[in-house]
């Protein structure tokens, strides 16, 4: 998406050990009419689809979702972070490994609101090892629910994560594909 | 607010401990529609005031925060959680002290996204003891911004935390304000 792709080239920061920053419009602030944008695409996309449900994980992908989630009339789930192993049995469960902070820790969402009757979108930020992803995929299919797709804003493609959950034979849509990124600054998209 | 009042009584549930469950509509499962509601009022409550930026914590706030957002058309920034209390000289910081989860935790905002032209309102999901308010408060006041005043969903009044917000001169707007909470799930709203 030719919007997303000239703001991450005017307001991406390329930084050392293969950190792309896009704080200033994605994920500490965030430019919500850009969102709307977004999600408008992903509406597109997944027209017809008949989902009922968007599922996201904290934090950074909340209030895409949320945004989204207006454009599909359907209410939003975010998956919480757990420090505990021992949830109990009303949550799904997964895990997920960090790159950026290292370490794995535990998703969980609630049994009451994603069943077999589902439809979901899942909604994130970014997909690079696609660790986060493959943890919300888990957790649709331990409730019985159907992965319609994913809708992502920005896919480090060279990572791998999106081919991996595609390969699963669940759609990934990604609004930006990184093709590769240099520590100087160039970025090339797919 | 009528609409958020007989949303708590209808599906919020009183846990022991002090605890409303909200997490059906508010800060697990979104209902989208119902903060879109939401927003309209605190825009109706702050018109004129001429908000440019939206000031939420993560997680729960943020996605209340960027749907309220799309109304004041503003970017939302939202303070981060942060493990370390060393985090340099890029970020303005305060501690938050969490009674639902124990101790303390710093949250960070980046200078780069708050200054003194800044007009700010906050959005958050709960009011209680106020002690993220309080932060992020004065977060703003170590940036120099002006907060106009706060939008909350639903504040616990008896607990004490709006009333010392308001008395440092700040303009706090709870759309559903709880007088009382008992054990057998009765709610009293002010």
């Amino acid at each position: 998406m030719k919007l997303l792709e000239e703001r991450i080239l005017k307001d991406g920061l390329v930084l050392a050990g293969d950190v792309l920053k896009v704080d200033s419009f994605l994920n500490h602030q965030i430019d919500v009419e850009l969102i709307a944008e977004l999600s408008k695409e992903w509406k597109r996309l997944y027209e017809g689809e008949g989902v009922n449900k968007i599922v996201t994980i904290e934090a950074s992908g909340i209030g895409i979702a949320c945004i989204a989630a207006q454009y599909f009339s359907c209410p939003v789930i975010f998956a919480k972070k757990s420090k505990s192993s021992n949830i109990g049995n009303d949550f799904y469960t997964d895990s997920v490994v960090s790159y950026t902070h290292g370490g794995t820790y535990q998703v969980v969402l609630s049994k009451k609101y994603l069943g077999k009757d589902d439809r979901v979108l899942i909604i994130d930020d970014f997909l690079a090892n696609g660790s986060a992803l493959r943890a919300l995929c888990n957790i649709c299919e331990k409730a019985g629910a159907t992965v319609v797709g994913a809708g992502i804003a920005i896919e480090k493609a060279y990572q791998g994560g999106g081919d991996m959950i595609r390969k699963r034979g669940i759609r990934v849509e990604s609004l930006a594909k990184i093709r590769s990124m240099s520590d100087d600054g160039t970025i090339v998209f797919d």
